[in-house]
């Protein structure tokens, strides 16, 4: 890698992608420094660059899931196996790059995403101080980061395609605790939602149900392991709800997982769930708005349990390489990242992304 | 008992409660007739008078917690721990007379309280069928009704103070899962709210935080147990939460437990509850209404978790008998039932209970 | 179906399987009458023949789960779907036909297997009583059996196959608590345990490690779903052990299951389970000796959770007909139950059972 | 604090402890040294000298619980809580000084006491590396260490009479489940055992047995919360059985928790617990051999959990000062802490702890 490195960045919100040169940074003892294979363009970064997330320190190099190789290590560097990190190994990264594991968060509740010391690649840290973003040809890892090598079994694409979509939908799976034979309903076909439906495959569920759109997404969420995608602008939530129903004994879902980011969506999903059954909540990061509750009919006489899931953590990252080693041959995952964009197209992603033209974009900083 | 039983029959919603003489019933293999002790008035009394429930066949005898002595029974009876029963034991007995135990919502997703076979005491039953409530000198146990010998350790005033309200709010403390040491805000003071309280009491909780009205339900909450009580018509939500905050970290409660019944107490309690924490809807038995919830900020950022609670087990009819045995002594259960009324002053009782100027009337059918 | 039914009764303890006639019973309201399509003879009638269980009322027909088609019905009679049942339906039910509901082990503990009142056709009622085993021509259903409609989609074949041991491991399958990406270990290869390799595969797990014998059983494991099976005959524990820790990242397995009834499979699934993991006993159905436990550094050290797992309960029987209906298609349960013996020929199929030469014997009252 | 520290100093297993002189430490930035208030001298330091943990780096100075006041720190310390730490701050810190927070035993499975990373004031850690231990004069606090301050409630001796043996039984706690109304045994009447007796009592046991001995530790137990102790030398193992059952419906304790250390008391708490009951096994720190276990009586066909219980974690630590700031008064962990113990005393402090003459032994750097 020469001594000078391109990396597009978010310099405020609104503001069209730029693409600038970095100096090739010094490694303190414990660094990596990676040679960017691919990032991705997530919701996220949509809504970073509407500036709807606080306390964004903008100029920012988004892109906080991605892949590479090693360019460089100052000193020996252990991978989270404890085995010894060399160059040109191909790596991935845990992209929550700091969180205090001393705060009651971290410690008593056991909550480390809500740790107020958490730090994220591609979203808290500047572009000046240094290549903390994934739309760059080089990430620095500071000592800490956990890297893991990617297995050999995994592509770089099928890696990003499925991307911080399965490392969230993992905590979802951790709280949406799915059993053998369930019916699942998810709603949201994005990244999030699209690993959902194939994890809930892979628990176990006997029935999935996805609502979710536009067509190429519900196309997806058939692949992905749904036996059933309604598209939520050309069905009705009663329609949706009967049919649910007739297939479930009239009860409703055992599980129901919402990922579509809407205050709608969290009224239907409460009246989709069977009573006694379990609904989680993922996809509200950012605020759009209350839902109307009725806390008699949805919560009290349901005898439902709703569970809030935010972010996710070390071991959803490495449970999700897991996976990945055993089911990329088997799950489509790499479908889900569909075109890719050169540094210089980022704008054009960023629209394409907002505009549901495309599942996902996938960050190629070489072409 | 003579041949003729006195009862008290709510004949329709909003007419003047009656008392009428029904016959001594014959006891087929099994069934035991009880002479009522005491009975109640609940808040669900209330709730019927104003025919807020649904498929209620009036005219019903009201009552579905009550206590007694055995007056007759028809062959050997055993009771819920395999003893033989005889005239004269002191006995209660579980208020939910059937559930089918062969539904899926009784075997499947465990959740009998689900379970439409079934039937309760004081609510489900014509008072053409039998004498089915409480609020008469004589209760028909049918044959499978589980009858437990009330422990001696427990007074009849022990047993109805605490009542329908303990036996709730044991199942409350299974959804709550609150542990040694944490702070713990229960919205409402009426019957289920202050045992809630004694509950989170024993389960070892080092903070609890009462909010509520009137002033004497006040005083009420502290005697079971509460830290601080909170006039709710005196206080501001603001003023609550900061003192909640102030005294946990800045988090919020771990636990937060609704047992008020209003739309608003939803909406404060989830801002009550820290994040990572759990928040437990358990007053909204009738439908008052929405509630305005913000996903984001409420539910998902926080990763809260939410469990609505309906009704309540066999399991916990008996660890509520448990809890008494050996708490009686210790916690003021009596002292919520504060007044008797005879079977001709429950219209009175009816409206002191609605006013708020009683927390609990007892039903002395005898006086 | 005529007048005379044959059955095949256990006369006494290691005495030999003759074939009797019996009167075609009267039916109380509410009973049913079935034509046996098949029935199984499985671990528990091997040990039921050494007279291994106590409080058996020989002379017995064995024959817990069964499958037919219903001959006659005595008034309406609901399946556990709440439809009306029929002459001509295709019908199975749960073998566990009576628990009481109301005792502690019952409400208290949920864990309805232990209720002392518990009984299961094929093993606790006499041959003096009424046709309650499935080594007959005709089964009787007594009113309240949990009886449901055989989902199209599901052979006989399938369902024997799959028999008891599947809803067994439907309930090991619920202490085992699985998650994707795991790797179990299954100890026996037996009925219960080649239905836990399945459900294993079902539940996620990525990796699944079965140990047994014979060839024959190691060969179906592997068609169930396991990557790989050890021939407990002709492998070392250590060989076992090193095999597992080197593709566990020398950790031991998340799950290990004991589905073979020995005292050294006990010790040995101890030691393959990580720190933290969790070990399912189920094997242990009758007393076959004590295992050397060390505590320190079996249990304490290594953090581990222990869980015994016994019978099964109408909600795991109800699972497991959800599970099949999906399926069926896809797992050969059907591979289980080799080959098919009539009633005259139920010696050789004990004979068969006990020395392993056949997985399972499917009971064909007809042949 | 003079220039010249004085420190015990447990020079090889079963050498007597000597006192010497060590240098007051140069502090790096984040560093603390503490004043040494009081240590303790626990079972694991009967455990040290006689060398029976693996990988002891001898000399080192034992005392991994102590308490004291803010000698000195470099640059600004935050303690656990965020506030800032000052100079004569009452101040206690979490024993285990580092986990990796990186491996899969502290993610993927929860698990931080099985990180092989762990380091332990008091155990593994050399005198030649420095003020390791609490038998000292001074302690030297790493960058990183979990400092809390000691709410003003709590006294030295209320904190060091609970010690490790509370924040212990925090964890034995969360293993234990105990709900209100439960019967918990508790084996064993040391530090451990004394400390989940007042749990349990809080959690709200409604019944405590505690076995153990000498009778000045029985006392204790009492005064702890236990409703009744039974002396191990005195009683047989039938005759607690037949109590314990005689108190719980004839069906043995919901929880039974080994705090005691030795096999026999495994294979008594195995069968004291009630079918479907808990079995949380923490007293084996180091190996004392095999218990012989029935799998089928003891496990299988009794559906019972066992839990093994290693270590503990910060969120323990944090824990255990809640309990006492809202508990000191009320529960007398202070009793525990018979006797005080010079420096130069703590030969014999090792030899009454062994021989049981007292229960713990408070050291003293300064008498």
């Amino acid at each position: 890698m020469s001594a000078r490195i391109l990396a597009a960045v978010m310099s405020a919100p609104r503001r069209p992608i730029e693409v600038r040169e970095f100096p090739r940074p010094d490694l303190p003892a414990g660094a990596v420094l990676v040679r960017t294979a691919c990032s991705e363009v997530c919701g996220t970064d949509v809504h970073l660059w509407h500036g709807r997330l606080a306390g964004v320190p903008y100029p920012i190099i988004p892109g906080h899931v991605s892949a590479g190789t090693i360019d460089a290590t100052r000193g020996p560097v252990a991978g989270i196996d404890g085995s010894s990190l060399r160059e040109g190994d191909r790596i991935v990264f845990f992209d929550v790059h700091r969180t205090c594991g001393r705060c009651r968060a971290c410690t008593v509740h056991r909550t480390p995403t809500r740790c107020t010391a958490r730090r994220v690649y591609g979203i808290t840290d500047s572009a000046a101080d240094g290549l903390y973003g994934g739309w760059s040809q080089a990430i620095y890892l500071e000592p800490g980061v956990a890297v893991a090598r990617l297995p050999d079994a995994v592509s770089f694409e099928d890696y990003i395609g499925a991307g911080c979509g399965l490392i969230t939908a993992m905590h979802v799976l951790d709280r949406a605790e799915i059993h053998a034979g369930d019916t699942v309903v998810v709603q949201g076909t994005g990244a999030v939602g699209l690993s959902v439906v194939a994890l809930a495959r892979l628990a176990g569920a006997s029935r999935i149900v996805a609502i979710g759109a536009p067509a190429s997404r519900l196309t997806l969420a058939r692949m992905m392991g749904a036996d059933e995608a309604f598209d939520v602008t050309a069905t009705a939530p009663s329609e949706r709800a009967e049919r649910i129903r007739a297939e479930t004994h009239d009860e409703g879902a055992d599980v129901v997982i919402e990922a579509a980011g809407s205050p709608r969506a969290v009224e239907e999903g409460l009246s989709l769930a069977r009573d006694g059954g379990r609904y989680v909540i993922a996809g509200h990061y950012t605020d759009v708005g209350d839902s109307a509750v009725n806390a008699h009919r949805d919560i009290n006489r349901k005898h439902l349990e709703i569970r809030g899931c935010w972010g996710s953590e070390a071991r959803h990252f490495l449970r999700a390489l897991s996976i990945l080693e055993r089911q990329a041959a088997s799950v489509p995952w790499r479908s889900i990242g569909e075109r890719r964009y050169g540094l210089h197209a980022l704008n054009e992603a960023l629209a394409d992304a907002e505009a549901m033209r495309i599942t996902k974009a996938i960050v190629d900083p070489w072409s």
